[in-house]
């Protein structure tokens, strides 16, 4: 990088995303300067501890001189946390969030808007289950896939915005698509909304089984069970908003989804092995085609902090 | 290894497991020669050609002179290679199996009894998502829990015999346990079956989705679902025969499941924040008790065959 995309941002919130963003954007040269807030006194000492760069005192004192604030909270914070930085933001600033639901995100930033910001929704697709500033690293978003839903408006600085957004992502690592929100949260219902569902679920179905000590599920859970624990460790919180917020997508891909497997349910119970097979070799089907897509770099973007250690890592 | 623990084994079916049996047979030094079957021509020639062990033409000549007997191939083809293996082996040698399902294998294998060998069935809890010869690797098992599930005999030879197959697999670097077949069937119905079941209906889902595109899926896979197509990529025909022959102790966990899921569902539909917030956080706390127990070691035993390439990999 010769020249940074923003000469300041500010990140609101030093948890998993925030953290990786402040290293991402000092290590790849993203923006000159890197300023931070958290709501929790504790995090906020942890964050400058871990020098991920100018930890403010206060939300305004944090985006008073940024050139893009960046709001790095559970969805169901950030209406409450647009309205407070909004005021003490520099005219033509760029607000954006790092929600994975987007048309309730945009409508919380939406509703702090005072003409003088420009507002674009935004969505790494890319985390660990860890949480917390120690969790965050430089690689997070590199080669992921980072989702803007701008507004429609088409005023010109607005626009070149949104393009200096695109770069800061890109800076990161990420490739940028654009969407609507509605359709976004759509594709997130299935593809992140759900499994991270059926995860928890059947972690807390498998500690409930009278038949089976916990003990025995742990010792034993390399035989897939492991797997859904690691999915089902993400942030308690981040989840709750996202479930609350996506409400309709996500009860849709589950009534399918319960539809579905209770077909399954019925070829095991008649002994109904050609259905099992068929069903079986298409997700091997469709397993290849997300190998042939090159969408496979999971070690690097949905793998671990390579920083932490793996028997500490757990916040 | 100072003397091998059998001076000659014989793996009838030399897919994943059977493949890396041999691969480590050899490496460990737990075996003085490693006679080969499987019932394709295709894939005899595959593992020869990979200089997996002696491959015979024949089951009968494979087995013939074999000291100990593997049985890696689908529980639902158990019953038929033990029947055809047996009177071709030596007297007071031990057949083995590597079957997912445990109270069916040994029904099949002591069908096949005729009183002068050691039927000792077993399970590997290790496998990856790749099929084939070429997928084995040596280092499969290490770390791994070995399961086996002895019959009631007291016989000294017999128990000699188990004592021989723990030596066996400990030296392929598995730590052993024994437990009684209809213990490990309910064990691994939670711990494995169900989640691969689980797997493969939600990919199956996804696919089935008019709302989204299956480009879309592929694309955006990273933010969970595409943990759950690795998962589903698993043997079909070795799934479906867990899930036949397993199948009530399946249906116990499926019937839990979609309880549990169903109660989640209301939790979203009517907006209980705080139900949702005490499920996930009780998740997380149970991943972390795997965490700590030191079970979490995937990146070896559960992971991708490190000789192939990844690209290419799937088979």
């Amino acid at each position: 990088m010769t020249e940074p995309v923003f000469p300041s941002i500010a990140i609101i919130g030093t948890g998993l995303i925030g953290a990786s963003i402040a290293r991402a954007a000092a290590e790849y040269g993203a923006a000159g300067s890197v300023n931070l807030y958290d709501v929790s006194d504790d995090v906020r000492q942890r964050a400058a501890g871990l020098g991920l760069g100018d930890v403010a005192e206060t939300l305004q004192a944090a985006v008073a001189d940024a050139d893009c604030v960046l709001l790095c909270v559970p969805v169901g914070a950030l209406a409450a946390v647009a309205a407070a930085a909004v005021p003490h933001m520099k005219t033509g600033a760029i607000l954006t969030d790092v929600g994975s639901v987007k048309g309730e995100a945009a409508a919380a930033l939406m509703a702090a808007d005072d003409g003088r910001v420009h507002i674009i929704p935004g969505h790494p697709i890319a985390g660990t289950e860890q949480s917390g500033p120690e969790a965050g690293f430089a690689t997070l978003f590199r080669d992921a896939w980072h989702i803007l839903t701008p507004g429609p408006s088409t005023d010109e600085a607005y626009l070149a915005g949104v393009d200096a957004l695109t770069r800061f992502w890109q800076a990161l690592g990420s490739k940028v698509e654009t969407m609507d929100s509605a359709r976004h949260d759509r594709v997130l219902a299935i593809t992140s909304h759900l499994p991270h569902l059926i995860a928890f679920n059947i972690v807390a179905t498998a500690f409930d089984m009278e038949t089976v000590e916990q003990g025995e599920v742990v010792k034993y859970s390399a035989g897939g069970f492991r797997d859904f624990t690691r999915i089902a460790a993400s942030d308690p919180v981040m989840w709750r908003d996202v479930f609350l917020t996506n409400k309709e997508a996500v009860l849709e891909c589950l009534g399918r989804f319960s539809e579905d497997l209770a077909v399954l349910q019925r070829a095991i119970r008649w002994g109904d092995g050609d259905m099992l097979m068929r069903e079986f070799t298409r997700a091997r089907t469709i397993r290849k085609a997300i190998i042939d897509a090159g969408q496979d770099s999971s070690a690097v973007n949905f793998g671990r902090n390579p920083h932490l250690d793996k028997e500490t890592g757990e916040s």
